[in-house]
């Protein structure tokens, strides 16, 4: 089957796995419940469960406790994006076309859909203890789920991303720039092919490798959205054109160039697929979702 | 020693136990750290690991495992408490005698480190798997702990709460009082004694009967503090006076009268200690703890 129909069939088996964890809408704390469903079901792509699912069966996994995880991994990208888009931070209306959660709900039960969704991502992971084979890997997954969403993960990258453009005068470099789209973007692409390397019971050697394969495909994946921000469409970019450079943001092609950030976006995406390609069970498919991830401009 | 004494020693040496897993304020995420600090180390009485600690002894626990699981109650309840001064929730400036978070580090940080607190709540219980024995009650802990802070517990009352509050014309009934009595305030004091039973290997059959000795310890805990509002001193309530009846809110007072809530009060207390004393091994501490803050007005 061709790349495209193949991955439209996942997203949507992920879409349904995604749905059966998600609460039902009922009782005197409805609304935060109808909130948090209205978040997670905006339409996003599933790249973090997609990656998570895909890394689990290449090596080798074929229980039911990934899905558990899969679900809360979009929980907790959901609930970033929620206090994301909050007046105090963002200010964002709109989102993949539709008003944001706090616009629909207020901005009191858009703060507690963002932390219903945080914590419920964390209830939801741990409900893969009984369907697992092996409680201690479920273990060593929880652990690193909480470490890459957290302050040396994804939280530590939005408070110094926040920071930088909250801070007039505030000097990014470029040691902190790679220090947030590391952690605010590369943190849970990482966190989502470890807990499937994990799961299925990969080593810490094996773990370690799939960490350093998801750094390189985040900071190539971010690269590449800097680069669309100056070369692309809005078609392409999903936001207005140009918006970085008129808010006076430093992005990678600021310091590296146009051509500069080419170059290391094409050499991070072929060292992710080679690196993936060096396992002993190839997984075909991932290695494809990761070029079309990170390698658009090829 | 007398329980004062006994009380102030337990709680200085759980101070240090929540000081030990707090983040070192370095990075690029420093800022974060640091609030999540302040917010942590601003004086609370340490009520859930006190009692979690205590009903661990209860059941003959003596381990470390329990440590981490402490400091993550903390940080649970303390995100809750750093969300609820929020502008856009309760718009409070001081708690404690001290700035709140958001007004001291600005309202972006504020919600990151509720968030952060949150995650890292998480984070830390999971520390608590390489120190045990048994990695199935690490486990099982960390099911009632997320599930007891999240829309089934905490986050589903302060959601019941802050609609009522922030809806013109909802009408609070004693049926909504009495949930988010049980959700907002009973539901971390059932975790904090479930997880201090399930890590020292109590039986689901007695760690039910821990978690309905938690809901009355809670309600009795939240009728005082609705009478207090009415007969108390500022002193003794910690806030101003009568400042329930003065923002037209409905409380137990309400709907039982002072008499008839008194009497509740006392009769759960009674029956918390009870059940307590009710258990092959007693601990004369805990019992006195809960008669401590529950059982004032005896």
């Amino acid at each position: 089957m061709p790349f495209k129909e193949t991955l439209a069939e996942k997203v949507s088996a992920i879409e349904a796995v995604i749905r059966s964890y998600l609460p039902e809408e009922k009782g005197f704390q409805k609304t935060v419940l109808e909130a948090m469903n209205y978040s997670v079901l905006g339409g996003g792509k599933r790249l973090r469960p997609l990656l998570m699912s895909e890394t689990y069966r290449m090596f080798g996994g074929s229980g039911k406790e990934i899905e558990p995880f899969m679900a809360a991994m979009e929980m907790m990208h959901t609930y970033s994006l929620v206090h994301d888009d909050l007046p105090a931070m963002d200010d964002d209306d709109y989102r993949r076309g539709r008003k944001t959660t706090h616009v629909v709900y207020g901005e009191a039960m858009g703060i507690l859909a963002g932390d219903a969704l945080l914590n419920f991502a964390f209830e939801t992971a741990a409900k893969a203890f009984p369907l697992a084979e092996n409680p201690h890997n479920v273990a060593r997954a929880l652990t690193v789920f909480a470490r890459k969403g957290g302050i040396y993960g994804m939280i530590g990258g939005q408070v110094a991303d926040v920071e930088a453009e909250k801070t007039p005068g505030s000097e990014m470099t470029e040691e902190k720039l790679l220090f947030i789209h590391e952690h605010k973007t590369a943190a849970l692409i990482q966190s989502a092919m470890m807990v499937g390397a994990i799961l299925a019971g990969a080593s810490d050697d094996d773990t370690h490798r799939i960490e350093q394969i998801g750094y390189k495909i985040g900071i190539a994946f971010q690269i590449q959205d800097d680069i669309l921000d100056v070369t692309g469409t809005m078609d392409e970019l999903g936001k207005p054109i140009g918006s970085d450079e008129k808010n006076g943001k430093k992005t990678y092609v600021t310091f590296k160039g146009l051509d500069g950030a080419t170059e290391d976006q094409k050499r991070l995406s072929k060292e992710a697929i080679e690196a993936l390609s060096s396992f002993a069970n190839r997984n075909p498919f991932l290695e494809d979702l990761v070029d079309s991830l990170t390698g658009r401009h090829k």
